[in-house]
């Protein structure tokens, strides 16, 4: 039993308002070096969470402390994590931790073992990638399937792509890649007709992912395609499997080579450790590289069961952004990774955390008084730098930053010039950037004037690799999960999508008057 | 002359400030259809821009038109094309437009005449990619040429790459496409060791593009580039080009097959229709399509010109901006493409808007005391609608949206589902979206409610085509030079970029204590 209770009911919130501020400027220009030796917690596999750029103190953290306890965050993850209802507006369990670990008591729904049941699914895509790989499965005429062209929107395309690019040189550099990834999603017949064209349908497997398996963007791709594959001469049956539900309408078709199963508690946001992610991923690196993947998040998870917020690096992240939102009053945040491979990264949190988050009523349905989830945008660095920051330094609103950077890259090829690698100036370029925001420079032209102040933390790790990427995901999924939690929201739900696909059909159904009619018209319809 | 005055201190401002607000619900509700007919603005090449869903009836126009005129927007592009040294902080003179056409006077400068010098850069650029796609000049073991790739970062990268892509498939499908491109922009070493994975480096010609000819990315990808060359037995000197300056140590080098010039008076995000985006997209494409491309982009400039916001969609869209960001209190706005081939296109927006106008003081060097420019993002359509949108539906921040759509697509392939091509469902959902974010949908389940009120513009055209996309481009480029004169700001400098560049530069050298040595430290360096 845990009490649910509006962000602004907690006395914690009240007195987190009351908190003298702190002075990020002079804190981090005086005691900079200690603060980054201070206001760092371990994260698994190789990573930390260091926050000495974050307007916090001591005081301010007690305070979180409180707000986490009154809020009751850990016991909230625990019925989480053990089979409560969570998702209360779709009255569903909420299991994406499980696909990857096990961390409470045994989850039994709809008269299985949830665990047995994500296992049994990851042992059958293994199964299945292995024979891909071997070649006893084989094309029409007889070859290898070299690619692999995965059709999903949403929660089937962003997370599973920002995965596969994230792994996909670091997979060719260990001798693990196993098959180039393709992705189709927009309805947008043009986005289909580009990628077919870059694809070798002949030596293609088609995976074909809708939960429900009425997605209409999903269904009118696959028919696009599978018309594609006929014009080539091909049959798509041979070509083709599915990842969805048990009672979806594909699970028994005879038009897949073989279909997986994903279920309904598992968001399309929160599904790239479940079937979706799993099936394009094992296919194209192997199932041990996904199963590392897995494992990584596993170990970050447990992480996230703890009550000490010092100790808890998505449940501090999740409170200080409660705290950037709600008492400082900052609208957006910036998801900043140095490195190339999370290049599509923070799409994918933006998806995942404004999906999530983005929500005036709380989980009863009542219409909550305070900001919700913020606006995340981003792009790697150093090419930000040379793009939006010009804003993040000396705009007139502070946007809150994340940056995400790793000692080794992944290609292991590099240059010297001027004294420094390539690896070597990215770094010093992250941490240059880090001190800049946070202590700004004065100067009597205000043109060169940096306020300095603005926030930002930095996950840092060795390398990312397949378990520094699931602890990673991990760390963001939970951050999420812990502040729906502070702001008594379901972040399980997307009741927004829904009146937007109603006007569209009514649209296509020529069912409209005023202003749909008028604008339809504009384009001929 | 022009009196350059501050958003705070204009009359009209104030007027606008009290004025009563429009009623988005209400006036979409009731008044939609006529709404959608009155309010459009006719661009050039076909687009058109609508504005129905933006929360302004005829009295705010008024007052937009009001503080147009105060702010003598109009007088103020007229002094910019006519060669003015509009970039004061730099004191250089802003002629991105006349690299399209001619919309005032001569403007000579260093003695020469710009628009001979910029045409002429035109013509060997044209000259070159002719040669090069007959085999004129051949690689080294006597092969076309027949991959590009371009090294650039900031505004040598996202503007040219988002034209690249928002063209690839119109030119393949128009046998127009001549070479693949490839860019590489980060100092992550992991950048250019990817791409280079996927180019055939024997047959690939290189771009080198930087203005001073000492961007640090930039160079050091060229030697990394350089490095892969030599590696695979090839020399360097015979498969690169330079875009730089007269000035710049790459101009004369005999390391290059070619240098083809630009200038101080066209910054990087505005450098699309200069050599920086001309070099790349007539060697991918040809040079008549580069041609086109220009002249949709002098088309749409010609419309800049006027005084009437009604008939000048560019001021327009840049007051109704100011409108949302400075009484209405909007902090960001979503870029919305339902277009495939504009998948890149928010990330160059996000840059050509956020570097131009992320200030916090006036041209001058004053502090502003108002909202500047806001945070951009965006990704296409319907993609986002199956992410983001939630929280734009649902959130507690109302964010404004800019819908770009065309009537057909680029590829000329699709399919009918249930009664509907993609295309059709693709339009179908565009707008769909605009009503629902305007008009909302009341529900007794408050979670199923939708309070509406959000507004939107879009911008329908014909074809996403050379033309077409020469406009959009313009018309975003002077609707920021619009926003960027009523906020009274230098929009064409970048000083924020330049403390980071400097801490950089100290912790390769070593030369750093306090927090910059600690972080580097966490890096081992």
């Amino acid at each position: 039993m845990a009490t649910w209770t509006d962000y602004d009911k907690l006395k914690a919130a009240k007195s987190l308002e009351n908190a003298e501020k702190a002075d990020l400027v002079k804190e981090m220009t005086e005691n900079g070096a200690k603060r980054v030796k201070k206001y760092a917690v371990p994260m698994a596999c190789g990573l930390t969470y260091n926050y000495a750029a974050k307007a916090v103190n001591d005081d301010i953290l007690d305070k979180l402390q409180a707000l986490a306890d009154e809020a009751e965050l850990a016991d909230k993850f625990e019925l989480l994590y053990n089979g409560d209802v969570i998702n209360t507006g779709e009255k569903r369990l909420v299991l994406h931790q499980l696909t990857r670990g096990q961390l409470g008591k045994d989850v039994v729904a709809d008269g299985v073992n949830k665990r047995d049941f994500y296992t049994g699914v990851q042992k059958k895509i293994a199964d299945f990638a292995k024979i891909i790989h071997k070649g006893t499965i084989k094309t029409e005429t007889g070859d290898k399937f070299t690619e692999v062209v995965q059709i999903g929107i949403g929660g089937s395309d962003l997370g599973p792509r920002a995965m596969y690019i994230a792994l996909e040189n670091w997979a060719k550099k260990n001798d693990k890649f196993k098959m180039k990834a393709h992705f189709i999603s927009n309805v947008d017949p043009d986005d289909a007709a580009g990628v077919l064209a870059d694809v070798d349908c002949a030596h293609a497997l088609f995976i074909l992912v809708s939960k429900s398996g009425t997605t209409l963007e999903t269904l009118t791709n696959e028919s696009f395609v599978k018309d594609a594959l006929r014009f080539r001469g091909l049959d798509p049956s041979k070509h083709m499997i599915a990842v969805t539900s048990e009672t979806s309408p594909l699970a028994k078709s005879s038009e897949y080579l073989a279909a997986f199963f994903m279920d309904d508690y598992i968001g399309g946001r929160y599904s790239s450790t479940s079937a979706v992610g799993g099936a394009v991923l094992s296919l194209a690196f192997g199932p041990d590289v996904f199963a590392d993947f897995l494992d990584g998040a596993a170990a970050e998870d447990k992480l996230a069961k703890g009550k000490d917020i010092r100790k808890n690096p998505a449940m501090l992240d999740a409170l200080i952004g409660v705290y950037e939102r709600n008492v400082l009053g900052y609208g957006a945040t910036a998801v900043l990774p140095y490195s190339q491979a999370l290049s599509r990264f923070p799409a994918h949190l933006q998806q995942a955390d404004m999906e999530s988050n983005g929500k005036s009523v709380n989980r009863f349905g009542k219409p909550v008084k305070y900001p919700t989830g913020p606006v995340i945008f981003g792009e790697p660095g150093t090419n930000g730098q040379h793009s939006f920051y010009q804003l993040l330094h000396q705009g007139t609103d502070i946007i809150p930053l994340q940056f995400i950077a790793f000692k080794a890259g992944q290609c292991g090829q590099d240059v010297d010039i001027q004294g420094s690698t390539s690896q070597q100036k990215l770094i010093a370029n992250v941490v240059a950037q880090i001190v800049a925001f946070a202590c700004g420079k004065d100067d009597k032209n205000k043109n060169k004037f940096f306020a300095g102040g603005r926030p930002s933390s930095l996950i840092i790790g060795e390398q990312l690799n397949p378990r520094s990427l699931g602890a990673l995901l991990s760390h963001f999924e939970n951050k999420i999960m812990f502040q729906g939690f502070a702001w008594n929201l379901n972040s399980f739900d997307q009741e927004g999508v829904q009146l937007g696909k109603v006007l569209a059909k009514q649209v296509l159904a020529k069912d409209y008057d005023g202003a749909l009619k008028e604008y339809a018209g504009l384009f001929g319809m």
